[in-house]
């Protein structure tokens, strides 16, 4: 059969719809938003009422992009998009892929939603600050590592965690400082931005992608 | 070159270490604590100061846990750790691993260090008590998920991925609700101790895994 990806524009699903571009098959898009995300129907799916769900092989479901995006990749192995487990970048790939999704990502949650943490609209201010300065940490660090080791997390390849670390800096764009103001976060979503694939999510997702220029 | 794990007790390194011990060769074990982690040498390693980091190949590091988990399981398939990529449930394998890191084990970071995000002791004690609700509400989920299709996370067989959630089950010990207090999450735990290469972490970690009886 072929792959089902619940979705909404501008979440989680983006990633794994690039990838989905790549492999170049037919995949079928369901939109999941709002109410239906809590119903039942899709609580079989994902208990956590998040995007994005995969559905693959005779009707089984993933959930959790950055798993999605590494199960899609080493799938297709032919989209050179995921290091072979003898490949020398491989160690590499896995940290870059959990440590976007279990720091980077985190990091941003606080930011998004101040009020699941506390009412007092103080505190939720100071939480946002703080989480802007964490993610300032993060940048930094990942804005030098593309600087010395570039132009992609692994060096020259392209693959499944730069379509994730090019997806987190979009989610950044109402903050204090974007992601894109890093000047080699910035050139690493313009290399996604040149694959094709990755155009054609943006386009099914009807997302204008207003990036500051190259500045490398 | 034989692996090196960077390491303190009861820390992130205690599933990597595991998994040594299931691979059998010999490794070297460096303890990283304290001022030692914030040090220029260590940061060179990981820029984050967090413990574990593998080193493998020709000196290559590797940092985050749950990373080196699947680096070391599926580079040595005879541990039988890591379902191949053309297994059935390697899907499922990726979304437990990656759903443990990044929604599991970030819910625990603001019970842990409350005061890195409000220096308000009232608000600080409201952010543990949410922590613990919404880890109540993953914990149910894990729990009934294991009911249902245990007793490992992906049925019969066990995974990286269980001794990545026997080692969450322990740190939650201090909590109001600790993991061990759900059935099926206590039986995982359990079926982690039978292990001898689990034993052996705990006791190089000099651990006393002080568990309530098994009740599945």
């Amino acid at each position: 059969m072929t792959y089902k990806l619940y979705w909404y524009a501008g979440s989680a699903a983006m990633a794994p719809h690039a990838i989905l571009h790549d492999i170049g098959g037919e995949f079928e898009l369901i939109k999941a938003e709002g109410a239906y995300l809590k119903s039942e129907a899709y609580r079989k799916l994902n208990p956590n009422s998040t995007v994005p769900v995969l559905i693959h092989g005779d009707g089984k479901a993933i959930y959790e992009s950055a798993a999605i995006c590494q199960f899609l990749a080493e799938q297709h192995p032919e989209t050179g998009l995921s290091p072979a487990p003898d490949d020398p970048l491989r160690g590499q790939y896995l940290q870059w892929m959990t440590h976007l999704t279990n720091t980077v990502q985190e990091a941003m949650t606080i930011w998004w939603h101040p009020d699941h943490y506390t009412e007092i609209e103080e505190v939720q201010q100071k939480l946002v600050r703080e989480s802007e300065a964490r993610l300032d940490k993060l940048w930094q660090v990942l804005d030098r590592h593309l600087q010395e080791n570039g132009p992609h997390l692994c060096g020259e390849r392209f693959f499944a965690c730069d379509y994730y670390l090019a997806m987190l800096i979009r989610w950044t764009r109402e903050m204090e400082k974007p992601g894109e103001h890093y000047p080699h976060l910035n050139h690493l979503v313009h290399l996604a931005m040149a694959r094709p694939a990755y155009q054609k999510m943006l386009d099914d997702q009807n997302i204008d992608q207003n990036l500051l220029p190259d500045m490398i």
